[in-house]
């Protein structure tokens, strides 16, 4: 099984930054954990401060063999009505994820444009939020 | 552990309303799932149609034995200030889920006044929305 | 033949309060009229000032035996999504009244979330608007 | 007793445009119901797509031998101020009647600019949404 | 001198309807007022209820004898762009009229979209808005 | 002398949640405060989280023997226009308090829809609030 | 017969800035215009920029001597609720004048805060918008 | 092949009026264009100011024998849901085209509520969006 | 005890401009109300129709020698952000009173920008909200 | 002559992804087709996601050899204003094309940020969008 | 050379109020900073609460002596189209400066109505934004 | 002393398209600008219209030996939040820059959402904006 798992802007930057909102994990762990938690998994990791690097690398997953894609768009989720065509192209299914609690902050995080062509969305769990996505898409195979 | 789960407006109809959006499982099955897959968790389930009984039931988690809330205000995510004070008075985490995804639907449901309050949403994954939400609760309590 | 009639919050005062808008007719007189009017209609009433409890009530009309539902929503048009999903699963015809013209009204009567989900809205004709409803289910019996 | 019917725009299309939302009677056949159903009325038909001959028409019914008009307004109800101070006018009853549910479709069309100054509305219940005015009508009279 | 006053939608009832607004001056009586005023000016009086035909009697302005154009558009202020458009290619002034003061009347009717291609406004003085219209046209006229 | 006191959704919490807003006293203690402050005044408390119960309590003061009516509708203050319409059925006059002071607070609380209905409303000075109330129905009593 | 003329902000400029908006009219002409079309008229003429100055001396037209009021409120006409206050409390007739066809320039100069509780408004024709207000003050005179 | 091209208010003064925004092409000019382009294309012109004559000609085109109809709806675009509703009606292709670039003007004509029950819209260069408008529609033929 | 009342625009007409809304008190029966009441208190008495000078007044009582402010801003609370930052600069309790129930009225009049930075309000008491506000003053004085 | 072709993000996808919107004709079948209807022009064709290249390619066409630039932003049209300020720096006349009818989806999408500064818009006709798009630019080199 | 500096609305409180926003630098203390940064510069310095005065004094920098204006309009900046008109006027440099970063803060103080007639702003550098804007007049002298 | 200076999108055309608004200076002019006027400073100059690279850029100054940034994001400082959660990153002091007065130009334009986690904005003086930047990063390090 292969998922593909896209980190947006400034995720980079994860347990350097704003630690009070995000944590002190890095991006590097949180990936270190997927593999762990999940090692018959095949995971391929992207990140990209760029919204096209992005839509690149969400159009690997047309027509191609992931089973899932998880996406954390970070702010891309709430003006990027280009990522949001790019989710509505891919085939398999995609799950929107984000680390802090967006319905917490600054007024304009509370509404995603890209939630609406994913499957679903898991918000404000820290790493956990990814972990969960992966058992989604576990789930979603074992139905089919 | 004991965990408190609270089904709001219409989810007593589950599998039996509008199954292109909500899926065929009955409120029941999601309960039985909960009880199967976690056996050594004491779950409380209650639904109710009247917002005031959910904030009745809410506050039962305040200063008690419970050590998590999974939440499902259903419409009334989209308006009930008075859930959204009762959530922040909960002193143990709580988790709102959706079983549809709320984004793909009319415009008022793309909202959610109660989120701001919860420790985290988990939106659009039918029953498996609360298994993830019930894996946060397990996963916080062994963090402490 | 079997109709369920919802009278929602205040209208139990009707008669009694602001005479100038809602006329002096009483609840009772309403139901006593449609009674009168179509004797071989099996009227059930109920009337709530409880959100909960008129979509508990809804819920009753649900593959039952009921030919149509006749609501009242009064103040709750303009905000319940509750009771919008309760009438959206309703599998009988619901209609939605008004007693006052709420178009000539404070703004924010001039706009109700529930008639999106009914198969219609009488609005601005006292206890008329509930006998033109039977009459409108009437029709649709008929008709099948 | 006489009656003035006044349909709007669009409406002399009924039962060949968009039967799905109109459904297949056409406007010819609705007339005929409204006389066959009252015999003894004296109904006045009028249907002009030009707002200008519409208020014309409303204007034939001030201080003169009509006691009541029925107005389906179509799209000119979403925002024609012009036809809303005609009715204003009108020294008899005048009663707003739409075919469709206007609040299930396109959102511009939740909003009605002329209801506010006629007597009520009736909204959703093709042909029979006249029937239903006439019988407001016919009430009102006898009521004085 | 010549010229034209425009009288838009309803006016023509003037003097009979909502007189507590309006007052009780009818439009024949302020046409007299206008001419009995003004004796050496030659006025072409024209009303409809239709938009079109407003626009028509405006095009006769463009290139023309006229000296000025007196336009009330009553409701039409209020969203007639086609109108507005009309009066941007008049080539003598216009002058925008109305008898109530619309700013102490309903929300929408403080608005006007025609009076930014006019040359003025005058809002709220019954029939003494148009003789002084006309005193402004005569000022027009001397200064050039 | 009768007054009726209802406190709103979540305030039997107080003391319990929130102190740094709402501040220590409970409600049993605001209640009692009242009692003392006032011996001759008959007061009956009543705290439900349900709006239906609440204008259930509304409804007993119409036509009866409170001579005044003190309610804290919380969170219900910024949506329940049925609490609205309740308040404008009572034949007493209506207070409006609010413990902490709702305008330094998130956006949606700056705005009460049902204080419009209300005799007035007392905002941000804790239990005070409630005194102060009673002092206006006193004052009231006293004019008459 | 005394007529109280008010300039509010920046008049005192006029025709020193933006003549191609103002003209080149100053305002000391725009007076000695007034008094000489109107010798027998007896003019109190006050200039200032500050808001609450605009008050104290709409406030000597209260049960005073005036018998009309002339108001150019400048900028202020779009917010200073105020003076919207004061011309209220105002018991002659007060019209509001603007030299400027307001309509034609910046959005917030559409709308007029003040202009609702004057008896009307005359916009756009420079100096001679002073001298048609005079002209309807001395119509209602006449009138009385 | 026959063609119905109508021009909406105003565009009877194309040439004449605001050269600077529409050009000075004249309404004949353009007819006279698309004759010459299209020599063996059967076309019938229509102008008119009154929506409701827009309406009337658009009905021309249900059933009918035109294979598509152009249309130039000016300012009527930006509010004439009635039209909107005939384009709906029309059984050939309906096609928006627009003079000027309406994106570059006031705010109010960047909206077009017409153009989404056209097949397309062609914006912004003067009689050539006619042309491209009559391709379009040979085009559709041809792929039938 | 020293304290100081603030009386905004407008204010010193009180008793002599629109008596159904703001009743028959003068303001010197209001001042003279407060000194009779409280005896002991001394009383700083202001009143002006200018923004500036009600902040110059307020800047006086910080680091000064009152224990509170009484402020009614009148037309003020809609817009002035600047007398907003002078209450927040003052170091005793400020509050906010309203004579009339601001929440009846015009749409503009319910919301308070100079709320947020006040300890709280009281609204629609005539000069009992005075009174009530010098009764906080006092217990928050005795809590110290 | 020389055309820049610029396809936004997600065209690259063109008949692999929801072909009930956007046809069935991939990209390098549009690209085909231009080159084949317009033998004689030198087409420079460039896709991209990433809205900074787009923004690098337009520069291109400043000062250059192109005698047009066709544009398709796709999502980016409804946010991009840098691609706006982009389009304004381009020297020869750009020309905005849309494949779908993007007024007759999602509300978000009725609006372009980027048509305003292009020459014109050509929306809902598929690949022949392109192609009138060519026509225009070949008929603007004519005319110089 | 001779510059006008304007300090709005409390501002002469710098330093005393909310030092965790402003800073705990005086006003005196800024004036000085200037005097001794800028030797040769003739300094004017104005500070007053009174939107008028600060008008007043705007007006002398009209066709006067001064080089440039420096004007931090503090709270009047968000509404006081007053100022900006006053601004507008002024025939050499006027310069916008902000101490606090007005972004970061409430909402309404993300706008300027006032900024739009001035050179240009400079926010948040507390009395280095002063010294600034001397640099800015100063180049700008240079420059002629 | 080392600073980063970050140029937006479209900024590689200063001096070359736009001159009326942006100037006639480009982009390496105001960097050589820069250079001469701050010797021993050692400046670090990028340039990208892709938002990902100036993410990328900023992320360098993380923890990096800058003592400041300046970035101008030009057309991304209206809607980019990723920028935005870019500059909160950054742990040396960010200015926000601008070479035009944004606030007297198109709507969009007046609201920035990258300055609310910038330390100040400079805004319409030039090359002088960048300039007068490094002024304040001087003195913050002064500070120090």
């Amino acid at each position: 099984m292969k998922i593909l798992v896209i980190h947006g802007p400034n995720l980079n930057l994860l347990g350097r930054r704003e630690k009070e909102i995000y944590g002190d994990v890095t991006l590097d762990e949180i990936n270190e954990t997927l593999k762990r938690r999940f090692p018959k998994i095949n995971f391929h990791f992207f990140q990209s401060n760029t919204e096209g690097e992005i839509i690149d690398e969400l159009h690997t997953a047309i027509d191609g063999d992931y089973e899932g894609v998880i996406i954390n768009p970070a702010a891309y989720s709430h003006y990027s009505y280009a990522i949001r065509d790019a989710i509505a192209a891919v085939t398999c299914p995609v799950i929107e994820v984000h680390i802090s609690n967006t319905h917490r902050r600054e007024g304009f995080r509370s509404h995603s444009v890209t939630a609406g062509t994913c499957a679903g969305q898991i918000v404000g769990f820290g790493e956990l939020s990814y972990v969960l996505a992966v058992d989604v898409l576990l789930h979603k195979k074992n139905k089919h």
